[in-house]
């Protein structure tokens, strides 16, 4: 794209979007936040990010704008539509793309906001060296962005990469969000980490430092923190998540024999003492021919500007 | 291809290989058959394979011969090696590929088995009208071949696919061959289903038609007809086998979103003793999404012919 081209990546999640402008040359020029949850409708929202984005397209020129991409939870690639969000206010099939073009009067592209994010580290991150590789965001949900021969993995629909609903324990932990139970997201999200360590603290004979909080108060980074001080309990809250999360990662390495797992996303916070775990039990669930061959790094990219510079990707040219 | 070329395709199993002369129609103009077992060394196979060829090749002339396609267990697109076959006696890193072409002087192309068998349900089978597909053999294991946008996934090195040896049952049933536990095909594949109902015989208030056989001697055979005639051990036994199986199809929908899933091979003969189980199974495993969406289908062709076909096809040009 030529220099005073431009683009607008922007990332939906559950509680907050985060929308960037982002210039020629992958730079985030502007960046701003709007709560997600504060709109009971869609339309309303869009109007919220056209109030935003208005005096920056004056000012950088619309001409010069190649267009909005959207990362958004259950996003449709082919029809522009968010379908039964899990984790979103607005429920059915909601014709986002549509209506945020009509508004804006751009293109508009839209993925999975898991997908986006994926690119965003495929194409500057820590995915960068890898032609295959699985992109998982822990964070309240959990989403994936799959590469296969440097691209997105897309599927019939646009929806694959759907893994954090994949059952890792049949029969296990309810996610009332997708109506499963015993998926990776029950157990691997940061409130899937809260709860566990809930469930241990209820246990007989654990003491740990996440009494001083109220149950109510307890987050996935006090877990991380105690679990830094050796908190007993904390770490076992780790080991076992990471235990769930590596048989995971065993089987979506014998689908698609990716060269590395990246993370990222707020619960990737808490580094080894998730991921050692994790790297420990992938390997022992792994065919031998698969063993000591797949890396497992942490993301490289602020977990906003991959989403918004892969949302942004979609439409650059 | 000119009508005078012609290829040829080798499907290799743990008990027998299959090998067949492909006309430039894609028809099967010659079939033979190897013991697979009974060669403790691949180069003894080999030889097998130069002397029932060769006359062939003699009467139809080397230089209209185009290739030699074969599907193997574990067998690794990019090198030619089969690497740790878990069904085969040949152990550890197998140069097959190389060792072939030298000895046949004829090119060489190599595919997993279950990968050659689902690309000729692609090319000519009941996977022809999706470009996203799975095609999933049940047969002494399970295997699988994943077509998308109509190639297959070969991931890194050529190892994706493994749907079997993915984990259905955290801490269940051992598989030997594989050194995993609670794999899909450790419930799945026809020893899987005999071993379920070995199980079901030995617990109390069960009686059942397959009493008649001693426990050495039955066979999923045995166990599917049992079951089309009513006998409640055998129908709770494909129920069972049809819920996991259902679950993991579920799994594998959340990875890459196909159109559908397509079974052979030995099991899938018990139809829709199997497949009504794993449909109804895995819609209930779906996000909201994904359900009422993606076909489940019996494979078209015979099942030698089409590993013979779509290992042929990687040497058509």
């Amino acid at each position: 794209m030529n220099s005073s081209a431009y683009c607008i990546g922007i990332d939906i999640g559950g509680t907050y979007t985060k929308l960037g402008i982002v210039d020629s040359g992958g730079g985030i020029i502007e960046h701003f936040q709007i709560p997600t949850s504060a709109y009971k409708r869609h339309t309303d929202f869009i109007l919220e990010v056209q109030r935003i984005l208005t005096p920056f397209i004056d000012k950088f020129g619309k001409s010069n704008c190649l267009g909005i991409g959207v990362g958004a939870p259950n996003a449709h690639y082919y029809t522009g539509n968010i379908e039964y969000p899990v984790n979103l206010n607005w429920k059915g099939i909601i014709p986002f793309g549509n209506d945020l073009e009509q508004v804006m009067q751009l293109p508009v592209k839209i993925t999975n906001d898991a997908n986006a994010a994926a690119m965003g580290e495929h194409k500057l991150g820590a995915a960068q060296p890898f032609a295959h590789s699985i992109v998982i965001t822990l964070g309240t949900g959990v989403g994936a962005g799959i590469i296969i021969q440097n691209e997105l993995l897309l599927g019939k629909d646009g929806l694959a990469g759907e893994l954090g609903h994949t059952i890792v324990l049949p029969g296990g932990r309810y996610h009332p969000g997708s109506g499963l139970s015993g998926t990776l997201e029950a157990y691997c999200s940061a409130p899937g980490v809260v709860r566990t360590a809930l469930e241990k603290l209820e246990q007989v004979g654990y003491t740990s430092l996440l009494s001083q909080w109220g149950t109510d108060e307890i987050t996935s980074k006090h877990i991380s923190e105690c679990a830094q001080q050796g908190d007993k309990l904390c770490l076992d809250v780790f080991e076992e998540t990471g235990g769930l999360l590596g048989m995971a990662m065993a089987n979506f390495a014998h689908f698609s024999s990716p060269e590395a797992f990246i993370f990222f996303g707020g619960l990737s916070g808490a580094g080894n003492l998730l991921l050692n775990p994790a790297r420990k039990s992938m390997e022992a669930h792994l065919l031998e021919v698969y063993k000591n061959k797949i890396q497992v790094l942490p993301g490289a990219l602020p977990e906003s500007d991959a989403a918004i510079l892969g949302a942004a990707a979609l439409v650059m040219v």
